[in-house]
C-alpha cells in the first residue's frame, strides 16, 4: 500500500480502493451503568492489587483462615518454621542488635529524647512487627530522619532541656498520631499517597536530610557545649565557627578516629558483602572501645562528655502520658503527619527493595497497617516513632534473615540489654554517638543514583536539586513539600502542554507514525494527520484549539506553494484517555473551524469512555458519522481518498 | 491475516509469516540538544500560538509597523474606519451607556464603594482598553462577581462605613495589584493559568455567586436598615428573618414592580435578539422612571432609602491614595489576586466567545496585558477593577457594535453624565439598584449548561456543586479554590490510576483493540496484549507494576485451563507520551517478573522521549533489542509466533 505517491487520488491503486470498502466500523463500547463504571474506578483506585481474589471460591472453614492469616502473617510461615531457619535468624538478630543499641541511643539523642528511648524503641515494636508484617527482611526501629523531623519540628515549640517531660510527651503524642494515620492510610487504602513522593524526590531529600544530620553532630564531634538550636546550613556552621574557643581537642581526636573506624568498616562491607558483619559490628565496637576508655583515663574530666546515668529496666507504659488537649496538640499531629509519612516512606521502599531481591511480594497497604499498629502500640509503651530502618533491614538481610523472627531475637537482646547491662554504657561519650549517626547517614548520600538521573532526565534531576537545597537550606519539611509541588505541577504542565504531532505514512505499509521521528515517513497530500498524547480537559482545550489551529495554518502556508488544498483533518486519538465537557466542547469548536476553512474533521480510533461522552454531547450525531470516524488511520486514508476519486471536481474547489 | 485460530504457531498461514520477514524498525528519533529541547518545551509552554510567525521575513519598516499594531490593536483597524461603520458603533455605544450608568452605581454599592466610583470606573477604562484592546464587542466596565469579591474581602479587616477613606484608597490599591498581576499573566505569558477555571467550575460558581449577589440585595429590596456584614446563604437568611420588624412595604411593592419589569424586559430580549435594546434600555427606564415616582411622592420620607447627593466632576486622580505600605497590605495583594484572576477570566472567556462568532482571533495573552493596563491606569483615576462585562457585551454585539469606538462612545456618553446630570441621580432609589443588579446576575444561573454537564461527565457536575455549594455555604473564594482543588485532584487521579487495556485481534486484520470495546476481536494464545494510556512516572509506576501483575496472573489463571503456556508480554506504547526516572524503573522491575515467568517483556510503538530515555538508562541495551521492539502489534505478533515455530520444542516448557 503506497498513498505516497498519490497527489491526486486517481492515481491510487486498486488494492488500495478495495481495502477502502472494507472499512471497520467504530463501535461504540457495549453500555455500562455510572454505578458499575464508579464500582470499577473505586476498585482500582483503592484495590489495584485485589487482595480478595485468593479467598474467591474457597470454602468458608479455609476463608477464616486465610483471613487470620492475611491479618497475621506469622500465621503464614510460623506453622512450617524449622530449626534450620532459626539458626540463621538468629545469626541475624544478633548482628543487628548490635548495631541496634548503639544506633538506638544515637538517634533518641538525634530527636531530643533521652537515649534510653531509643532502646526501649527497638524492643517493643519489633515484636509487634513480627506478628503482623508480611516483610521477611526489615529490620524495625527508630530512623535517623524520621529522629531529625520529630526533634526539630517539636523543638520549635517546646524546649527539651527547660520541659523534658512535656517533651517527652510531645513525642509520643506524635507517635501515637503518625501510627494513627500511618495505620489509617493502610485501612482507607490511600497507600498511593506515598508514590507522590518519587525516586529523585527522595534521592535529594535524603542526601539533603543526610547533611543536616551530620551537620547537628558538629555538636558532639567538635565537643561544643553552646551550640544553635535551628537545623539549616548556614545558622550550624556559623554557630560552630563562633564557638571556636569551645572546640575540644581530645573529643575531636576520638571522634575523628571512630569516624575514620566506621567509616572504613562501612567501606569494607561496601567491597564485600560477604563481610556485612564488619560494619555491622563496628558501632558496638566503638561504644564499648571508647567507653573501655574514657573510664580508664577518666576522659570524662578531660573535656569529653559522656551520656550520664541511664535507667535500667524494661520499658515503662506511656499512655498515660499521651495528650489530647491543650495547645500543642495541632504541633503533635502535625508532626504526627509528617514523620508518619517520612518513615512509611522508608519503610514501605525497603520492604518492597528486599521482597523483589527474594521475589516474595508485600503488600503495601497491609504494611502501612502492620506498621501503624506497631507505632501505636509502641506510642503507649515509651516508644517513639519506628519503621522499617534501610541500613538495618541490609545488615539484616545479609547476615541471612529468613523471617521476622530477627527481629524478636534482636528485641530480646536489646530486652537484657535493658534489664541487665545499662550501666555499663554510663561512661559512653557523646562523640562516639555522633560518629556512629555519621557513618550511618553517609549511606543515605546517593551519588551515582543522581548521575542516573541526571542521564536519564533533567527535570527530575532538577526537582532532586530542588529537595536536596530546600532541606540544606530551608527546612527539612519545607524541601519536601517543594520538591513534591514541582513533581506534581510537571505532571500538570505535561497535561496543560499536551503533544502533538504530524503522522505520515512509512511508505509501503498502512503505518502512520510521527513525521519528525521516522523521516522516511511522508506526508499525504490533502490530509493533516495529527495525533493528539493526552486526555482532552479543560487544562489543556484552549491550547490544543490553538496548536491544532497553527498545524492548520502552517499546513496552508506549506500548501500555498503547492497548491494542493487541505481537504481532511485527521486526529488520531488511540492516546487520548480522557475526555471532559471542555473536551467534548473543543471537538465541537474545531469541526466548527476546520469546515469553515472548507476542510472535514476526521477521528481515528476514539477510546471507549471518549467515543461515549462524545456520542453524548453530540446530539445531531455529526461526530459519529461513519465516514469521519475510522478504526485506523490507514482506513481513513483509504476510505477517504475514494471519495475524492468519486467526486472529481472537489480538487478544483 | 488472522492470528486468532492459530493456537499452535504452526498452523499459521504462510502470508502472515512473511510479513514477520518485512517488520519495520522501530528506530531512536532523531538525536536533539538538551537545550533545542528545552527550547521547543518552552515554546510550546508560552508561545503556543507563535506570535512572531507574523514578523518572519518582513522587512525591517513592515517589522515597525507590525510591532506597533501589535500593541495597539487600533492601528490595525483605525485606517480603515469608515462613516458606516461609525453609525454602527455609535448606536451600540450608546446602548451600552444607557446600560453602563445604572450598572455602574449599583455595582460599586456591590462592592461597599461610592456609587460615583461606579460611574468614574465606566468613564477611564474603556478609553484605555479601545487603545490596547483586540477584541471589538467587549464592552469595558465594573463587573458584578468581582465588584461582590472586591468588597466582601476588604469588608474582612476594614469597615466601609466607620473607614470609608481607608476603604477607598485599599479598593485603588487593590485594582492597582489586581492589574499589575493580569498584565504580568499576559506578559511572562502564563495566561494558561485561567485556564485551570473549567467550564464546569465556571458554571458552579457563577451561579453560587449569583444566589450570594442577589441575597445581598434582599438589604435593598426589603427596605432592611440592619443587615449582617456575612455574604453566606444561613446568616444572610437568618439576618433577614430577624429584622421582619424593619421591612418596609413601600420599598418592598416598588422593589417588586421594577424586578418583574427587568425580568420580563430580559425574557423578552433572550426570545428575540433583535430586540434588545428592550433589556439594554430597561435598567435606565427603571432608574429615570423610580427617581420620578420619588420625586413626585417624596417617597425617601415613606421609608424607601434613595442614593443621596452625588459629586460632580470627572473623574480625580488617586495615585496619591494608593498603599504600598501598611498593615493591610497583604489583603490589598490578596484581594487583588483574586479579582484579577476571576475578573480576567470573564473577560478573557466574553471576548473568545464573541471572537468565536465573528470569526477573528483574541490573543489571550495580549488581552490580559491589556486588561492589566487599563486597571493599573484605572487604579490611579478613581476606579475600580473593571473587566470586559458579559451582559453589557452581549448588549454591545446585539446592538451592532463594529470595533472598540463602540467603548469611546459610552465612554463619552458617562462623561457627559458624570458632568452634567448627577444631580439628576440624587432620588434614585436604592431598591431599584438592587432590582437592577438582581436581574442582572440571574443571566449568570445557566441551568441547560448545568444538565448538559450532568449528561456527558458526572464527575465535572460534582465539580460544579462543590464550586456551587461552596460559594453558597462557605465563601466566595473558598468555593472557587475548592472547586479548583477537585479539577486538579480529578487530573491526577486519572494520572494515578491509568488505564490499562487487553487488546485483542480483530479477525481478518491486523488491527488490535480492546477487547471489552471490540467484542470481536480475539486474544492470541500464548500472547499477553497490554496497552498503557498514560504517561509513566512517580504517581504510577507502582500501581503500573501491580495491575501488569494481576493480568498476567489472571492470564495464567486462565491459562491454566486452557494448558497454553505465556510467551510474550506486549505494550502497546503508543499512548504513553512521557516517561521519567521511575518509568524507566518500571520497566526494568518488569522485565524481570515477566523473564521470572518464563516469559518475554515486548514493547511496541515507544514514543519518541520515551524511546529516548529507555535507551539512556538501559546500558545493557536489552529494550533496545529488535526482537523485543516492534513498530505495530501486528508485526510483533507475526515475527514472534514465527520463533515460536522455529523453536518448536518451547510450547512444551
Amino acid at each position: 500500500m503506497d498513498y505516497t505517491n498519490s497527489s491526486n487520488a486517481d492515481q491510487l491503486p486498486q488494492s488500495h480502493l478495495q481495502i477502502a470498502m472494507e472499512v471497520h466500523r467504530v463501535v461504540p463500547p457495549p453500555p455500562e451503568s455510572t454505578i458499575r463504571k464508579l464500582k470499577t474506578t473505586l476498585k482500582e483506585t483503592f484495590f489495584p492489587d485485589d487482595p480478595l481474589r485468593q479467598f474467591k471460591g474457597q470454602p468458608t472453614r479455609k476463608k477464616w483462615i486465610l483471613a487470620a492469616q492475611y491479618i497475621f502473617p506469622i500465621l503464614q510461615w510460623g506453622p512450617n518454621y524449622s530449626l534450620q531457619l532459626f539458626k540463621s535468624d538468629v545469626v541475624s538478630g544478633l548482628t543487628i542488635a548490635s548495631l541496634a543499641i548503639p544506633q538506638g541511643i544515637s538517634y533518641a539523642k538525634l530527636a531530643n529524647l533521652p537515649p534510653i528511648v531509643g532502646l526501649y524503641s527497638s524492643f517493643v515494636p519489633p515484636l509487634v512487627y513480627a506478628v503482623l508484617g508480611s516483610s521477611r527482611d526489615l529490620a524495625v526501629g527508630p530512623v535517623s530522619i524520621a529522629s531529625l523531623i520529630l526533634g526539630s519540628m517539636l523543638r520549635q515549640e517546646v524546649s527539651p532541656v527547660n520541659d523534658p517531660v512535656l517533651f517527652l510527651q510531645l513525642a509520643f503524642t506524635t507517635t501515637f498520631f503518625a501510627g494513627v494515620f500511618q495505620a489509617s492510610l493502610g485501612f482507607l487504602r490511600l497507600g498511593f499517597i506515598i508514590d507522590f513522593l518519587s525516586k529523585a524526590t527522595l534521592i535529594g531529600f535524603m542526601a539533603g536530610a543526610a547533611i543536616i544530620v551530620s551537620l547537628q553532630q558538629l555538636k558532639a564531634l567538635l565537643g561544643i557545649t553552646h551550640f544553635t538550636k535551628k537545623m539549616g546550613l548556614v545558622p550550624v556552621v556559623s554557630s560552630v565557627f563562633h564557638n571556636t574557643n569551645e572546640w575540644s581537642w581530645q573529643t575531636i581526636l576520638m571522634g575523628f578516629c571512630f569516624l575514620v573506624f566506621l567509616l572504613v568498616a562501612r567501606h569494607v562491607s561496601i567491597k564485600k558483602p560477604k563481610l556485612f558483619w564488619v560494619s555491622a559490628g563496628a558501632p558496638l565496637v566503638s561504644v564499648i572501645l571508647s567507653t573501655l576508655l574514657v573510664f580508664a583515663f577518666k576522659a570524662q574530666h578531660h573535656g569529653i562528655s559522656i551520656i550520664g546515668k541511664l535507667q535500667e529496666g524494661l520499658n515503662p507504659p506511656s499512655w498515660n502520658m499521651l495528650q489530647f488537649h491543650g495547645s500543642h496538640l495541632g504541633l503533635s499531629i502535625k508532626t504526627g503527619l509528617v514523620t508518619g509519612i517520612i518513615s512509611l516512606t522508608e519503610g514501605i521502599a525497603v520492604g518492597r527493595t528486599f521482597a523483589a531481591l527474594k521475589n516474595y511480594k508485600v503488600d503495601g497497604n497491609k504494611e502501612m497497617m502492620a506498621i501503624g499498629l506497631m507505632n501505636m502500640v509502641g506510642s503507649s509503651t515509651s516508644c517513639y516513632v519506628t519503621t522499617g530502618a534501610f541500613s538495618r533491614s541490609a545488615v539484616n538481610h545479609n547476615a541471612g534473615a529468613k523471617t521476622a523472627v530477627s527481629n524478636i531475637v534482636m528485641s530480646v537482646t536489646v530486652m537484657v540489654t535493658l534489664l541487665f547491662l545499662m550501666p555499663l554504657f554510663q561512661y559512653t561519650p557523646n562523640v562516639v554517638l555522633g560518629a556512629i549517626i555519621v557513618s550511618a547517614v553517609v549511606g543515605l548520600i546517593d551519588i551515582p543514583a543522581a548521575c542516573q538521573i541526571w542521564k536519564i532526565d533533567r527535570f527530575d534531576f532538577m526537582v532532586m536539586l530542588c529537595a536536596f537545597f530546600g532541606v540544606v537550606f530551608i527546612s527539612v519539611q519545607d524541601g519536601l513539600a517543594i520538591a513534591v509541588g514541582i513533581s506534581i505541577f510537571k505532571i500538570l504542565l505535561q497535561i496543560t502542554r499536551p503533544k502533538t504531532a504530524m503522522l505520515g505514512n512509512i511508505p509501503g505499509t498502512d503505518i502512520f507514525r510521527d513525521v519528525h521521528h521516522y523521516k522516511e515517513s511522508m506526508k499525504i497530500p490533502g490530509f493533516l494527520i495529527l495525533s493528539i498524547e493526552a486526555p482532552i480537559n479543560f487544562a489543556n482545550s484552549t491550547y490544543l484549539n490553538e496548536r491544532v489551529l497553527r498545524w492548520i495554518e502552517e499546513y496552508e502556508a506549506e500548501d500555498h506553494k503547492k497548491q494542493s488544498s487541505l481537504r481532511f483533518v485527521i486526529l488520531e486519538m488511540s492516546a487520548v484517555n480522557g475526555i471532559d465537557t471542555s473536551g467534548t466542547s473543543f471537538f465541537k469548536e474545531l469541526k466548527k473551524t476546520v469546515e469553515k476553512k472548507g476542510a472535514e474533521l476526521v477521528l481515528v480510533n476514539p477510546l471507549g469512555e471518549v467515543m461515549e461522552k462524545l456520542q453524548k454531547s453530540d446530539e445531531s450525531g455529526e461526530f459519529m458519522r461513519p465516514d469521519c470516524l475510522f478504526l485506523t488511520v490507514g482506513e481513513a486514508v483509504a476510505a477517504l481518498s475514494a471519495t475524492i476519486k468519486v467526486q472529481p471536481s472537489i480538487n478544483v474547489v
